[in-house]
């Protein structure tokens, strides 16, 4: 056996995925090319039936249409069984315990837990007691949305060809956002050149969580000779303890208008996880005009996920 | 090439499925005769999936597990793909425009919206600003419902050779249903001979919106010679605002009793869209009885449904 | 042809499953039995797709998704296709008639309705109405819930080589569940030698009712030479009517720990159907220990649907 062929370690090769922290380049890089690869498939009309007879859970405990609906996609395009559990009618409701509602659906034979939650950690506590399944983080909390990440790096690879050397701009929430988390950790792991985190002060992360970033109030600046752009849904109820900070201050300080966008590099893109609130975080026109990718994200988000699931049920 | 096997011309093939309004006589006799071979295949086990690999998405607004539950069966025997979008966790509840749902759900490769909503011209709405995807409407406010339409149409194919010289009674909350409006639609394209609208004046509609149909308050002169019965399901809290006419009054004037069918031609057959109230604008043992095609009606709603979607999808 | 190749008497082989009372010895031996061979068929991936083209229809109007989705997932696994009937937003909620609901779904070509329902004799009222479709009963009020029952006695198979001659203990609140009804029946029809019926005397049922069993109020005597213990879950708000049962007294009374076990024979399995309530009915350390069966009861679950499916569907 030459080094060439040994299976990556298994430390590499984690058996959940909850985050992209920790991960390496070499592994993200091939959930990418993976995902591309299914990509391919899927145009040429070609998608191979990777996980028939495989079933899919998708544990939704906080509402979300659009990731919910990727995963299903993703997994019924694929072969999968796929069951959407609903959690308001379900015994958790009763006041059966997580570990319990687990187990059961694990003795049904389910393959693959999807599991959103908004407190921190649920997708860890759903991997620490699995026993053969394996757990898939659709988001927790502010802690990570490593798919979202990952669907960003595509996106982000699809237009520029390598993303180290790279500037980023992450504009808006990013104290309370698991996507600028996830971000991060990508484009980190990818060797971006500097990540700019901006938003009112209220809004942003402390320095000490991010000492690879640059934290920075003035949107203007975070713009300047950017590579991408990514803006964050802005939660309207964060703002009302904050006065002057209405909906259309934050619109004029932080929303991306075409004439701020000018600060960027004259190839930079425009991304947003969604959904978007236009006019507040970013302008309409912005939202459909050329520099969007917006909606390429959304449909890397179906690849993504097919290149998770078939990479941590090794098929 | 002989003008015989020339395609249509497309003004007469729409892209989306609306409204019957418009639609040519070929053409709708066309998805019937469709319809009909798909039966005949259904019950041969021969049903082609003729839909593989596509994505059908249920976008219903409005609550209707009737209608719903047939455009799932008819899609899925088909072999698509269904996803049932969850309106009330849907980002739309979060403050998403419709149009940027719509785009979002299109770049999941979304082959078809099926849309029901309360108001008049959403999946107008929808099909405007559809890039690849068709539209078809499951209902919108008091507009139109097509494939009710359809459906009605084969089920009275099924039991008068032509409907060309057909006198057709529809009898009920005219004014404020879309069903009524697709019938008379459907009826008038096929060169129905009489359509007679009926009910209470505060449920008619104006003579100006329908010049081709007979208005009339009473349903004994309506009923006369009639070849075609339809009545519609009353919404109860229409008749709060009209004193005089409780369910009791409604029923002794406007429901469809034994006695008052023998004003209708002997072969006459009764249909209702459903959800019937029994005793209020139809007697239980005349739904139930050998005149009702009204099961037909639904048995026939999975087969133009599964007609207008490989139409829509050219397959 | 020889008796031995004769069908079995129609009056044997009941067309709709409703309750395991009045089924013969060896038709419920021939449907476990069923249940082990498509257990085998699905771990060497050879489950066949005996319901390719069939609908099961889930009429859930009891919120349970631990039983719905074993259900969805024996029919899907088999090849049906399912459809969650959403009770919320359908007919019935407009004031359509159980019985016309049923009809209409039965026009759409429903092959199967699986019907959970708060009121005893719902699907049997379903059955009753079915023209041509199969109803199994998911559990009614406290009257029966034959799959449990089945896949109760599967998994005693699995343990002990006959029912025959075993000592059976269900404690907790056996007057109003459907589960301890469906066991009995299924127990005494497999030649149990005692069935020990156990709780507080407010939760208890008739001695009329149960002419067969033992009616215990003490638990370490109902437990006395036990081969099988089935713990019931308690509905909190049962007790609320009776000072001096909260939940502590409950459980030092009747709740099953490790200490109290030691009164069953030393090979006695743990069972309950879940979802539980640890430290009320059940010590954590018994529900996950060595002799609990608990999971196994889940896995079997989807086996004996398939059978129940499979066997009612004649396939």
């Amino acid at each position: 056996m030459t080094p060439m062929t040994e299976p990556r370690a298994s430390s590499d090769r984690p058996r959940h995925f909850l985050t992209l922290n920790g991960l390496s380049r070499p592994y993200i890089v091939s959930l990418l090319d993976r995902a591309v690869a299914l990509r391919e498939a899927c145009r040429d009309g070609a998608l191979p039936p990777l996980l028939a007879g495989r079933t899919v859970m998708n544990l939704f405990f906080e509402a979300s249409t659009r990731t919910r609906t990727s995963f299903e996609l993703a997994s019924r395009r694929l072969g999968a069984y796929v069951v959407n559990f609903d959690i308001a009618s379900s015994s958790t409701s009763k006041g059966e315990s997580l570990e319990d509602t687990e187990a059961t659906l694990e003795a049904m034979d389910a393959d693959v837990f999807v599991v959103r939650h908004k407190d921190n950690g649920t997708p860890a506590r759903f991997a620490a007691h699995a026993r053969r399944a394996v757990v898939i983080n659709a988001g927790d909390g502010n802690h990570a949305h490593p798919t979202q990440g990952l669907l960003d790096l595509m996106t982000i690879r699809d237009h520029k060809s390598d993303i180290e050397g790279l500037n980023v701009t992450i504009c808006g929430d990013v104290r309370h956002s698991r996507v600028a988390r996830s971000d991060i950790d990508g484009l980190t792991a990818l060797g971006a050149a500097e990540i700019r985190l901006c938003g009112p002060k209220a809004l942003l992360p402390s320095a000490e969580e991010f000492p690879g970033c640059r934290i920075l109030e003035s949107f203007d600046e975070a713009l300047d000779a950017s590579d991408v752009v990514i803006m964050l849904r802005l939660q309207k109820e964060r703002m009302q303890g904050h006065p002057g900070l209405g909906e259309a201050e934050y619109f004029a300080e932080y929303g991306l208008t075409a004439a701020r966008l000018r600060n960027a590099r004259a190839d930079a893109i425009v991304m947003h996880p969604g959904p978007m609130n236009r006019g507040i975080e970013i302008a309409g026109d912005v939202a459909d005009g050329p520099r969007s990718v917006i909606l390429e994200q959304v449909a890397n988000g179906i690849f993504v996920r097919m290149a998770v699931l078939a990479e941590l049920l090794r098929v």
